[in-house]
């Protein structure tokens, strides 16, 4: 994401960019240098007022495609019969339920629903600190769990600005580089000394919230398993394991519907967002009724919009299209062909200093050809030159130096293929 | 709303709870003894899978009618089109915040979309602390604003099972019997008192949060202007006045389009959600532009879904929709032929207490006839009466002895004379 003032061709675009400022004010942000002005969407397609056709190989909200005419009637008839909400019994809020929790482990068997995946996790958090009495979260060295006060805090990728909780310790995020029991063995004992830490403050453990697929971080999805041992550490501690799907779930990483799975572990609770709706604000705490329990009985939870039927119906239109065009096994096929792509330019190209990814959960990242540090400057530069040549990404990590590319899951070989190449004559720029 | 066992006639109903409470766990409530299974809205009828229809003096949510065509079709058209987000250029995002922002006074003159009212509380509550350094938020004793952490330790409402937050003061709320100036010295005072507490332990003041008409707090409106020298106080000790307009908002009091506006006070933020979108989830923080510089200028904000096309397809055709159909106009129309009905109705029966309201926003304040203390059991009666009348209301107020009327700004003459004899028939019973 470019930070610095957009530069534009367009006298339409810079005017828009005048009234964004205006009107929405100081802390939202633009993608690339020269801002996109989008029109419509299809597939893995979206067009630009300018007429050209761009590459979506980043958005993963609208992961059965943009605009999917299947989602798009499930919203338009529910909404067009009934929105209320969770106070009155409604059908379509039971069977999209069930839907959902059928694709959960047994262990994991009730779902709250809320709007955004912040909420999910604030939710989460709630519900974690009620069970077990304390109030300590870890979570990831450049974590990202969402902009509500209590997920920001929770959030060190949103840089200094924002101020650390309190009641959060920082572990760091796996490198990649090592054995799954290594990886694994190593997380754990540094949530150990996280809790050990907190205690030491005076304050009790309440969860380890984590990304099964590690995204801000960087794209760290290596090696599986890792997640385990640092489960069963937060547990022996009292804590509870809160896996966030919000990027990973959904089917996203090709070989197993939710990135725990992957894990080998089963979580307490977990966190779901962006692609659970196409686009539709729809999100949701998945949870073992057993944490619930105290919550529950303490507190009514009333999410206004939160599992409306109609959200229910455009959740249960997407899990439909998920299953009928085997989006998981396109993720898998489709992923395993993009990281072939990739290998191949990277073989060629030193400043590929790793290639990390699950499905259609791709991480690039970049050094420097002389000195072999971190470069976000390269990454930025790739960036805007996709954009350039219409292909849509962004940068992540620690250092903003790993290219993220999480596209729809209707990504085609075809086109697969014209990101790699895309990329290849970027990188030859 | 009810909190014993709800007795159902039909099998399918209580088939229907069963698995509610095995699906969604305990945390969720569902109103009245005998849940009500709703399969269809139009207006401000809501029709039951009993094949009966129920009139909707409850949801304010749905502001313009149920399933109103217009809505539907601006929902429909945009999610077939486009569904992105707020970091690519898009015109009706900008066209909708100006439309949005025209109808505030000019010292408010930036918004940020979100997509409940809890994260526009949250969103807003972040920003005031950003602002003045405090950490300190007054609300009243029985508040409601949310259900994200932060907002929740601001809703005393929620009840014990919900820690009160460590940095939230609490104020009483006006009870009407006193002339606007009166109301507001002596609420003003209050949050002196508030600030003056929180400093004696180290908290600097950050905000007053309070809905512009009082609502879980028993549907306090009057009198008129009392919140600001109560807003004058808080600026005064560095802190920010936020209006939460997520229930008195979008034309329901009538005469005004804002609750602050009744009160003759321009706010620092402004916070509104529920009928923005008429069920779809958005929602949204107006702010004065001097006030977002220092929370932008530490933090990106971004909200995946908040402000995306759709929501801001939908929320343009709200106004549209409102304006077109005169429904502020409606709403002082309408509400003050129901509050006349209320009157004829308090002056033959002893055991209404008060009567409050602007617009289409009133509670019936219900007591004992014998000792005269506020009778929650008469509310919960007369709720569930009007409930097998075919009548949708509920209950608020610290001792939930306040009837809530607040139907769909679309309702009729006609509408407001069948509650009104349900009301009269339910209390003859």
């Amino acid at each position: 994401m470019s930070t610095s003032p957009p530069s534009l061709t367009g006298d339409h675009e810079r005017a828009m960019l005048e009234r964004r400022a205006r009107l929405l004010g100081p802390a939202y942000r633009v993608f690339y240098e020269r801002p996109v002005h989008l029109v419509r969407g299809e597939g893995a397609w979206l067009y630009g007022a300018d007429g050209e056709r761009y590459l979506d190989a980043y958005n993963n909200v609208a992961c059965v495609g943009h605009a999917h005419p299947h989602v798009v009637a499930a919203l338009a008839r529910q909404a067009a019969k009934l929105n209320t909400h969770t106070r009155y019994l409604d059908e379509t809020i039971l069977a999209y339920a069930e839907r959902l929790l059928a694709r959960f482990p047994v262990e994991l068997g009730q779902v709250m629903f809320t709007c955004t995946g912040s909420e999910a996790n604030d939710l989460a958090l709630r519900i974690a600190r009620a069970h077990t009495g304390g109030e300590g979260v870890v979570v990831t060295r450049h974590a990202y769990h969402g902009v509500t006060q209590a997920t920001a805090e929770c959030s060190p990728s949103l840089g200094r600005g924002v101020a650390p909780g309190p009641r959060v310790w920082k572990v760091p995020a796996p490198d990649g580089g090592d054995d799954s029991a290594n990886a694994g063995r190593r997380l754990a004992a540094e949530v150990d000394g996280a809790v050990a830490a907190m205690r030491r403050e005076g304050v009790r453990p309440a969860a380890l919230l984590v990304d099964t697929i590690l995204s801000s971080d960087g794209v760290r999805p290596e090696p599986a398993g890792f997640l385990a041992p640092a489960a069963d550490a937060i547990r022996a501690a009292g804590g509870l394991f809160i896996a966030d799907e919000v990027q990973a779930g959904f089917g996203r990483i090709g070989e197993r519907f939710w990135g725990f799975a992957r894990h080998g572990v089963v979580p307490d609770l977990v966190t779901m967002g962006k692609p659970m709706g196409n686009g539709h604000p729809l999100a949701g705490v998945v949870a073992r009724p057993e944490v619930l329990r105290a919550f529950g009985s303490r507190a009514r939870y009333f999410n206004t919009f939160g599992g409306s039927p109609v959200s229910c119906a455009v959740g249960m239109a997407v899990l439909e299209v998920l299953e009928r065009e085997s989006l998981a096994a396109n993720a898998a096929r489709v992923g395993a062909e993009l990281m072939r792509g990739l290998r191949e330019i990277a073989a060629r190209d030193g400043r590929i200093a790793a290639l990390r990814g699950a499905g259609l959960f791709v991480g690039v990242e970049l050094r420097d050809a002389a000195s072999g540090a971190p470069s976000p400057d390269l990454a930025t530069r790739v960036v805007n030159g996709l954009r350039e040549r219409r292909v849509l990404i962004s940068a992540t990590g620690a250092a903003a130096n790993v290219l993220k590319i999480r596209p729809p899951l209707v990504f085609t070989t075809e086109q697969s293929a014209l990101l790699l190449e895309a990329l290849s004559d970027t990188l030859r720029h």
